[in-house]
């Protein structure tokens, strides 16, 4: 998507340790009008009809998937990483390893949020190795319920988990993709 | 807001330790139409040509800003609860006890994603004690910008932390209203 690598190279910095901060425009604070443009593209590569359900992961996803469930008009769910006091019931779980910040933290659902007959439409802001969707991917599998695919905002695609993903059979999009960050110098596919 | 209260009647549940939970459709599964309307709502006591920003705390907070901001046709930005290795430059920062969590946290905003001429729309999904609104007012009032005022989408009047606040000058306004949760039994202002 055009207008986002643009705004990528405009506004995105390389930090040390090969971390791309879109913070200020993208996941922190959130530029509303690219945003629903996001969303809007998302609509080309997974038609409205058959998605039920949009699922994501706490924090930074949320923003994306909230205009996604906007857009498709469907219901939103995100995954927590940490267990609430204020949550009781069937929890469904999955152990991601998280790149940007070097530990490994389980990810839950409540199982009654899903039926068999949801069709889900996985959503994060950055794809890399490819851990968040893969605990996403895993839950949704473990409910029983349809995955449409996944669509994240930037795929880091040197990083190789979206690949992964895509020779398992699962749908992978990226509204920008990453072929390299070599000297802070970003390169688009 | 009728068909909140509403809502929260049939699949709010009471659980012990005076905690409403609302996650199946308001906070962590997300009713879009519901969401849609709650921002409309909010459009009655905020006038959209003034306000230019939204500002929440993630995570529970970060969908319903998303919508406001979707509303507004402005920017949104969330404060952060645990500094990540991706935020350099100046942070602005206040200290927040978590009623449900029982405990105390910094949250942080970094400087630069506001100016001094920002007119700030505050928004939470819960207030009872008021301690996140008063973490976000006091972020707000450092970096030099207007705050519009405060929308929630569930306030527990009887924990008295929107009086306070609206005692202070502040305009809070929540789209529910809680009078009190004894026994299990819900009753709105």
């Amino acid at each position: 998507m055009k207008e986002l690598e643009e705004r990528i190279i405009t506004d995105g910095e390389v930090l040390s340790g090969n971390i791309l901060k879109v913070g200020s425009f993208l996941n922190q604070k959130i530029d509303c009008h690219l945003l629903k443009k996001m969303a809007k593209e998302t609509l080309k590569f997974f038609p409205k009809e058959k998605i039920t359900m949009v699922l994501t992961i706490e924090a930074s996803g949320i923003a994306f998937a909230t205009a996604l469930a906007y857009e498709y008009d469907v219901e939103l769910v995100f995954a927590k990483k940490t267990t609430s006091s204020n949550v009781n019931g069937n929890l469904v779980s999955a152990s991601v390893e998280s790149y940007t910040h070097g530990k490994t933290y389980n990810i839950t659902v409540p199982a009654d949020y899903f039926t068999k007959d949801d069709v889900v439409l996985i959503a994060d802001d950055f794809l890399a190795k490819g851990n968040a969707l893969k605990g996403l991917i895993e839950i949704v599998e473990r409910l029983g319920a349809t995955i449409a695919g996944c669509v994240v905002q930037i795929e880091k695609v040197y990083q190789n988990g979206g690949n992964k993903l895509r020779q398992k059979g699962y749908k992978v999009i990226a509204l920008a993709g990453i072929k390299s960050m070599e000297n802070g110098k970003i390169e688009f596919v």
